[in-house]
């Protein structure tokens, strides 16, 4: 047993005769007065398997009951050098179990899992040069435009010509799993979509009470892999299979099985999902807005993911069509408000491989800016925060309320908070996030700032007098680095070159 | 006398003794059982004139009374070819008095009337050569950013050293009104700013009762001429001499006083006018959300100008350095939904001459190409109307109203209704504003749809069946026309090169 590996118990038993997925199996694992309890399932080939994933060294002993009773005790090294666990939330940002820093950037391949196999090693070999860390993929396969291949394995088999949820198709699962362990192995995590709304097959049309088998079955058989989120919906307003309160249900179910607390979300087509919910890690936006990103930090105190903001390419789909320069901009503008951003790419071809459903190679110009911007983050000692000053002190919701209670004593000296009460109810939110600055700190060891379309050749930046700071000027599309300054401190005059999509980057060097 | 043309009575006499601005002399014209009354003013240099524009041909009688009692009679000739008479507010758009359309492109030079002869002399042989055909400029002279010059004259004379609005400075109105003229042959509206708060001299703090004297003169002066337009200030909101009912007071005066109804305005800093007053003739909007253009026609129901969406440029201000293409943009966006869209420059030069205020020469790339969508306009037969139908049907208050009270019938096998109804409020502007088309037509003569940042490399246009269309791929940035079809009907399927800012244009050619 080693600390963040899936440490896994095997016994050989007859196939169950009735479900596959709602089996009497259980382990319980106990280290230093801690226990914890997971669940087994049955793995096909007469094999019964329970998982679990050690976050402490040290000894563990288990104890194994229901169609088996065993009993153990393993010893639990030290994770091996560059393992660093599950990713948490954590505050605004995320990190790797032993505190690493984890900045997500992600992309997206919807039914990379339901291609063949020639497919998935050309998607596996793109995106081991590919910059992205997180990839946003189906359990079901997808139907819709470009996407109307027949997978070779679904998750169940069928009963009497209907899926039956009590007998997982085992091989589909071993594949699923031997891709995502590959996935973790390039330091991919998988943020693996439960349900969604395109489909011909009847996956988005189960019960209730055959979609919780099928999460009892995904849970016992994913929770210990590290590199999992679980994204209860694509579009979670778009399946009419399921209201509101059904949502809530899997997401508390979700959170009581998973005894490790991966990652949780729910990703809208139209609203948001309710992201105050407990069992909610972070926010799963689709939206074009990035820019939303403080306004939804502060209502909910959790990490906000732009995870669709429309695709770089040139399908008819309005979702699927912005340009390179689009998402690159959309990333930046994400990143320097503290937040994160997802890539997907909708080039067509005659093959109709889009990377943003079944993956292939990548054919945009944006993944290689994508990779300069993480190569900034690489650079910074933790997670940006939004630099919460001036213009960008200024939230809707902030604003509504000045609007009923008055501006408070300490803004009343301020032109724009005298001006913003004066706008009228649907104005604020489109006017607020048009004036609003992408621009984040690191504590006071690094400041990066985004210019956007503004295309200023003078500008300031205001550093704190006590430190030395280099100044890059960084051109976000040409993917270059200008020293400005090797040692600059307080209120620095800079000159930009009077164009788009330009940054500037101070880190500390003191 | 000739028809659309200024016609003036000059009279001899002492100067007045008290105000020139407050006289006692009018005139009425009578035409066809229709009487207008005209006031005059003290002109300087002993002279006193009343002005009055015909509108009508055939005979005219006149009476003066007041300091001098005169009659006489004027046969008014049809006017010269060309001469169109003043523009007037018509439904959603503008019209010539003689029916010919008139499509606002308006740039900005607020402070153009206070520069050296020779600066004058350079911005009228540029704007000789620009596709402009709209100035906002303004009655007093402007400080502010590099605006720091003194101007040679003042609307006023100082009595006691202070600015004496019952003397106006004869010299600075005769060469306003000249240049004026200049503009009027030019075929250029002046958008004529009465107010601002960009002032070191004293002009912004003018008491109410010395305002309306201003106001008086300026009626009296200005009225009969058939360039200007009435813009009762730039950004309103942030002259903190006049609270709201003064504004009112001012736009109610201005109606009672101009016998002809020129165009007329108020534009805001933050919150806009309130453009459902009666004496309101259009919408004059600064905002960046060009895209709003439809929800302001169909609130208020009158043309909509965007005056003021930042400027094309490169200095420090966010509002001063939007790119190009930005520019050219947010014009396109504009006409296609049916609205309109006013260019300004703001380019850093270290002789502070940026052409947003002071003039000169203008060095941005927009002008040529707001010349290429002039183009295309010009070939249009009437004004361009929003199509609204699909995702163009759906505003703000809509969806607010359906929020409420549900959807109506024909709306509710409608997906888009269905989840636009689920959005938060705050969201329901932002998230329209996102995926409203650029789509205008006119009649069914013409279809001119803009696809902004979209890059689709395919697209339908739905024409009608019982007509012939010639189709044509603009590109809105190379300003190059592609002719896709001579003659085609019905839904046609489209193949564009996948970038930013192409347009299709469809004009019926049987």
């Amino acid at each position: 047993m080693r600390q963040y590996e899936t440490f896994e118990l095997t016994f050989k038993g007859e196939e169950p005769a009735g479900s596959f997925a709602d089996i009497d199996l259980k382990a319980v694992f106990t280290n230093d007065g801690e226990s914890i309890t997971t669940y087994g399932f049955y793995a096909g080939n007469d094999t019964y398997k329970i998982r679990f994933f050690p976050k402490k060294t040290g000894l563990y002993t288990w104890t194994v009951s229901g169609l088996f009773s065993a009993a153990g005790e393993e010893m639990c090294d030290k994770a091996d050098e560059g393992v660093h666990g599950m990713v948490h939330a954590k505050d605004l940002h995320f990190e790797y179990e032993d505190g690493t820093v984890y900045y997500p950037i992600g992309t997206t391949i919807y039914a990379m899992m339901h291609q063949d196999k020639e497919l998935v090693e050309t998607t596996m070999d793109t995106l081991s040069k590919a910059p992205f860390n997180k990839i946003r993929l189906c359990v079901f396969p997808k139907h819709y435009d470009f996407n109307h291949n027949e997978p070779d394995l679904y998750a169940f088999e069928k009963t009497d010509g209907k899926w039956d949820v009590h007998k997982p198709c085992i091989e589909f699962w071993d594949v699923f799993e031997e891709r995502m362990a590959r996935l973790c192995k390039m330091g991919i995590q998988v943020d693996l979509i439960i349900f969604h709304p395109y489909d011909r097959w009847g996956f988005a049309g189960l019960s209730k009470e055959d979609s919780l088998t099928y999460l009892d079955y995904l849970l016992r058989r994913f929770s210990a892999i590290p590199n999992i989120w679980w994204s209860l919906a694509n579009e979670y307003d778009f399946v009419g299979n399921y209201n509101k309160q059904d949502w809530i249900d899997f997401g508390k179910y979700i959170k009581e099985r998973d005894p490790y607390g991966h990652c949780l979300s729910n990703h809208n087509g139209f609203e948001y999902w309710d992201f105050s919910l407990d069992e909610i890690t972070h926010c799963c936006i689709q939206d074009s807005n990035v820019n939303e990103v403080p306004d939804l930090q502060r209502k909910y105190n959790k990490p906000v993911v732009f995870d669709e903001c429309r695709y770089e390419g040139n399908i008819h789909h309005g979702w699927g069509n912005i340009s390179a320069k689009e998402m690159v901009r959309r990333f930046w503008v994400a990143y320097t408000l503290g937040g994160y951003c997802t890539h997907g790419e909708t080039y067509y071809s005659d093959d109709e491989v889009l990377w943003w459903s079944r993956g292939g190679v990548l054919k945009g110009e944006s993944p290689e800016r994508i990779a300069f911007l993480k190569s900034i983050l690489d650079e910074l000692s933790g997670p940006l925060y939004y630099v919460n000053e001036g213009l960008g002190r200024y939230t809707r919701e902030m604003i509504m309320d000045m609007k009923k209670n008055g501006i408070p004593e300490e803004y009343k000296r301020d032109f724009f908070s005298n001006g913003l009460v004066q706008l009228s109810d649907e104005r604020v939110q489109p006017y607020i996030l048009n004036i609003r600055p992408c621009f984040a700190h690191v504590g006071d060891e690094a400041y990066l700032r985004y210019f956007d379309r503004d295309c200023c050749s003078k500008t300031d930046i205001d550093l704190p007098e006590d430190r030395k700071y280099k100044i890059e000027i960084l051109d976000t599309w040409e993917m270059t680095r200008t020293v400005y300054s090797e040692s600059a401190s307080g209120k620095v005059s800079l000159e930009l070159p009077g164009k788009e999509g330009m940054a500037v980057f101070a880190c500390a060097v003191d």
